[in-house]
């Protein structure tokens, strides 16, 4: 009789080693130069390298395990994707956005460099991940190479991540209702971990077509991710987080919890899990780490 | 008899109309949405429209019509690069950079709007650029699609652009000698003009083999125009140049100027324009209007 480990152990397990993975791929990919750019590199390893939970390259690397890629190649995209969301969190925790000081429980880029090294730390990353999509060691298909490229690029810009994040510094001012909060966190945080979902299909040379399944899977986890994010925000514990928490409170955002009330917003977040791990069906058993990466979302603590 | 136009009369004349073409293209991508991101890309249309000579786009143009390329391919090629170099100003005006109130003669981004907007349109911009490469409208061939965003990107990152800026800043403290500061041009201004370049080429399926003359132009060009930058920081007008002069000299930095003086760099900034043509012999009359971009690049005076 084969052991089958329970799902948590599994997800333990898939999260450690995606972990050491992206790391060594980074630690590759950024060496220290000799010359006055030592800094700037030295601020993009203490960013992308050792923090962090890796859901999004674990995403993109267990939807592509569904169709077997090879790994090496899922690994190198979720570093691209991971190369994004690290620079858009140095971007966010400056001075002039979010103004924080402590991330992933250590001083944020700005705060252990400098402002100019943190802005130029998180543009150098930025188009890192552009480098390692499109270079040949990626895939050997120029039409995977460039898929791959545009479904970052538009989940990062203005109509994805950097679009979301203009709607919430406005959310503020505006009196956001439930719709436009939802539509403000399917830009900000859904489309970075949709992109992940997405590019593990482009890898696995899933036609367009056939990713409705996937897609709504991504879909539900993103809302899921983001409501579990602003219950954390409201009663979480600070040291776990390793951030600083109930910033929305004090800045008077409505979020999902301002709006539906803790009670509610966590049984919602387990229903869209549920329907998520649905869309999953089609993949049976193969679809395991999915659906276990699913519940985590909204379970976690940190 | 053929009228054959002065060499300034068709740098003129293409200078103004790749200004148009780009405005247009830019135009149309930045549609200005109806929520809350509206001042996110009213931001990115004001960095990115109007303003700049669009040396950059022509350089790229200008090769491409070596090969027959069709112009509206060149052009939104063009606006990927011209979108990388508006959001490297937009971020490099910063307070927490070089604290710039003017560019292009109008307050800069985050003083016609604020800072965490002006960061928001530079990622945004940034990422606009990869979005336009890899979109199926930019070539029917893939290979081209990844192949022009592996140089934007390679061009702009650590190795490229924002290192280049990094050693530049770096500059301030470290005496750096006419070599430093060669390699140090060369990354910050040097990598994009080179990339306009090689993107013509590509665009043109020119194979990285036959590409040794272009290259040499290329990177003979790049520097001149750093030494005619330093030479307008220098000497230059104002109110023509649009924006703060002399600031290198009040940050005690070292340029091809303080290295070298005025009157050896200008005859060396028009040495490498010499050298630059010499590389386009085997293109004769067709090279004409980058042989007359490379004088212009020197003889600017913004």
């Amino acid at each position: 009789m084969e052991f089958v480990p329970s799902e948590e152990a599994l997800l333990n397990e898939e999260l450690k080693r995606i972990r050491a993975d992206i790391d060594a791929v980074f630690d590759a990919l950024l060496p220290v130069p000799m010359d006055s750019r030592k800094r700037l590199v030295e601020a993009m390893r203490y960013a992308a390298i050792g923090g962090g939970k890796r859901v999004r390259p674990l995403l993109l690397a267990a939807t592509a395990d569904l169709f077997g890629v090879d790994r090496d190649m899922a690994v190198r995209a979720g570093c691209a994707v991971e190369a994004i969301h690290a620079y858009s969190l140095i971007h966010d925790d400056l001075p002039c956005m979010d103004d924080d000081d402590l991330r992933h429980g250590k001083p944020t880029v700005h705060k252990a460099f400098d402002e100019a090294t943190a802005v130029l730390a998180g543009d150098s990353l930025h188009a890192l991940a552009f480098e390692i999509l499109s270079a040949p060691e990626m895939s050997s298909d120029p039409f995977t190479r460039a898929e791959l490229v545009a479904t970052l690029a538009m989940a990062s810009g203005m109509n994805g991540m950097a679009g979301g994040q203009v709607m919430d510094m406005a959310a503020e001012e505006k009196d956001y209702d439930l719709h436009a909060i939802t539509r403000m966190q399917q830009l900000k945080t859904g489309a970075l971990l949709a992109a992940s979902v997405e590019m593990g299909a482009i890898l696995g040379r899933l036609p367009a077509e056939g990713r409705g399944g996937l897609r709504g899977y991504a879909r539900d986890i993103g809302l899921a991710f983001q409501i579990a994010d602003d219950l954390l925000d409201y009663e979480g514990d600070e040291a776990k987080a390793g951030k600083a928490l109930r910033k929305d409170d004090e800045q008077g955002k409505q979020t999902f919890v301002t709006l539906m009330g803790a009670d509610q917003a966590r049984e919602q977040a387990r229903a869209l899990v549920d329907q998520a791990v649905g869309h999953l069906a089609q993949h049976g058993e193969d679809a395991r780490l999915l659906a276990a990466l699913a519940r985590f979302i909204v379970e976690r603590d940190r």
